[in-house]
Parts: C-alpha cells; sequence; structure tokens
C-alpha cells in the first residue's frame, strides 16, 4: 500500500494550470497592480480577473489590498518551494529510471556482440 | 499589453495537480506497473485508475502498452524540464520583488532612527 498523503499542492498546481493566472504571477513579480491594470493587461472583463485573482489569492500567491475604491495585489507570501522540490525529486526519479533503462540496453547491445564473435 | 502565450503546461500542470496522479508518478519512478496493480496500491476502481493513466499519458508523462490483457505503465518521456524551469523563473522574481521590499523598509528604518536623533 502506498502512503496516500493529501497536500496543498493539488491546489498550487492547479492554480498554475493556466496561462492567464501564470502571466499574472509574472506581471506581479515586476510590480504591484490593481485588477484593473491587470483586466485591461490580459484583455479580460473585470469579473474574469477576479475570478483568476481569487484562485490565486486562495493558495497563497497573491494577496490583495483595497484601499478606496481600488483593490491591488501583490506577490503573496508562498514561494512555490515545495512544489519545486516535489518536480526535482520527480526529475531524480525519472533519471534513475532512464539510466537503468540505458544500462539494460547496453548490457543487451554487450551480449549481443558477444554472441556475434561466438557464431 | 501583456504577450500571452498559450502553453502545454496548462495541461501538465493540471496533470499534477492531483495527489492521486503524483503518487502513480513516484510509483512508476520506482518501477513499472500495470493499470490493475495501480488501482489495488491506490485503492481505487480499474475505471477511475485507467483516467488518471489517461491523463498523465496525454500529456506525455506516462506511456502504456498492452500485451495481452495487461497494459503496463511506463514514465513516459517528459522530465518536467520546462515546468521546473518556470517556477524557478518565478521564484527569482519573487526573491527580487521580496529583497527590493525588504530594502525599502531597511530604508524607513534608517531615516526613521536619523528623524529620532535629531529630535
Amino acid at each position: 500500500m502506498v502512503q496516500y498523503i493529501h497536500t496543498p499542492f493539488d491546489a498550487s498546481f492547479a492554480a498554475l494550470s493556466d496561462a492567464t493566472r501564470r502571466g499574472v504571477l509574472e506581471q506581479l513579480g515586476r510590480g504591484d497592480a490593481s485588477i484593473t491594470d491587470l483586466a485591461d493587461k490580459f484583455h479580460m472583463t473585470l469579473t474574469g480577473m477576479k475570478k483568476h485573482v481569487g484562485v490565486l489569492e486562495r493558495v497563497g500567491l497573491v494577496t490583495t489590498e483595497k484601499v478606496g475604491r481600488v483593490r491591488t495585489c501583490k506577490l503573496g507570501l508562498r514561494r512555490l518551494e515545495e512544489e519545486a522540490a516535489w518536480i526535482e525529486k520527480y526529475r531524480q526519479l525519472w533519471d534513475a529510471r532512464f539510466d537503468g533503462l540505458d544500462e539494460v540496453v547496453e548490457e543487451l547491445k554487450r551480449k549481443e556482440s558477444l554472441d556475434g564473435r561466438k557464431g
């Protein structure tokens, strides 16, 4: 049985699975912006942009603050460390797996070549 | 206007946004497995596991091969390189942004301290 632990990765990877939301994160990485600015930049309605910002806010990737009529968005405290670590761990497993296959192929080639010499 | 390019990240991050699918990838990183094995390990119906494997297969994270009645799953050729690179780029933006904020806070503290001395 595999240990199956529900992690907040579900929500963060889902938040990253949309090109507009990734674009918003990159944009906020360059400077804070209002919802209106973001809606303009991504050619989107205010309502549509509010939904995307809401998804990012719920997973801690964005924080917002309303001053007067303007809601300003900033990068949140989440730095995607665990997500980067998961992907890195996966890539190590992947490398080990494919290195293993390379060795099997090499071994088969060596045997074939030896059999060739015998015959 | 921000350049908005639709990338296959949408599908790969969505594929990673489920704990069972991440678990399947880790499991296949340790060795190939049949759909039945995977369904057993994750306490899931065959139909449910087939759906998850289908999602992973469509984005190139898994390949499957049917021999007789058994469909064997292996890791696909996709190594999540671009996804790792996107997250790394984001973390650099994040670091720069928060370092910037640290400097503003330090500057404010210095001014406060100078004002304190003057007063």
